[in-house]
């Protein structure tokens, strides 16, 4: 049901305006982007967990994450866009444009996961916290381990 | 007020062991990164507002910019960081790290009025949303004609 939800929405965001409007390059800037700003967050509530635990920083840093994943960011992957370069060459394999189901479900944890980090965060309590950021990043290496190619 | 608790969150988060912990190129490329997410965001409201416009779009959108506008980004101007190289050459002028009240003000209304996007997205009036895109747009402007140089 979840999946299916996250292709109708995925399909529906694609067939939009706005992405028959994008550059292909802009397109996939603004995903390498996206995946840098969560990687900036998911560095910030790292290091909350190991060093000095701040509630508030915590929550700043969840907060871009769940926004980001909820974004709809499926628009970004125009088609013709698994080959590329934004700020560098994209490291989509091209199965992300085909195996739907396989993608609707790693990109559906991930929601789910990124959803949860920041109900987690606004409690403050950093052993959950340090819980969910572990559920958070292996919903994350769901996709990267698919349809990622490795970093050269 | 508002300017001084700006200030002292700033310095707070400059601080702090993250910051220590982080390459001058890596601020660089997250602070390029986290304002390129903004871009791509503006541009779908702004698509929404001159096409069809779809609510939950333009929801998503408006939060992916009002979590990073409260993500506490001053984190990512680590000193030195006013020359230097992320994905491209960093644009941002000295007075950035000099012009404490200047940056705090604009800082400030940038936040202020990404919070209001938010809000006004929620509750799917075109013709507000459309209104409070011209004050965001102008709070971005407060930053980038001060502190930023001009494309080459």
């Amino acid at each position: 049901m979840k999946t299916k939800l996250a292709l109708a929405l995925v399909a529906a965001t694609i067939a939009g305006s706005a992405a028959a409007q994008m550059k292909p390059e802009d397109a996939i800037k603004f995903r390498q982007s996206a995946y840098t700003t969560m990687a900036w967050n998911m560095g910030r509530i790292k290091m909350n967990i190991e060093g000095n635990y701040n509630k508030e920083d915590v929550i700043k840093a969840a907060n871009v994450i769940q926004a980001i994943a909820n974004s709809g960011m499926g628009a970004l992957y125009l088609p013709g866009t698994d080959k590329g370069k934004g700020w560098k060459d994209t490291r989509v394999l091209p199965e992300l444009f085909t195996d739907k189901e396989g993608v609707g479900k790693v990109a559906g944890a991930f929601n789910k996961e990124a959803n949860e980090m920041a109900k987690v965060a606004a409690t403050g309590d950093a052993a959950a916290v340090k819980a969910q950021f572990g559920k958070l990043g292996e919903s994350c290496k769901g996709c990267h381990d698919n349809y990622r190619r490795d970093e050269k």
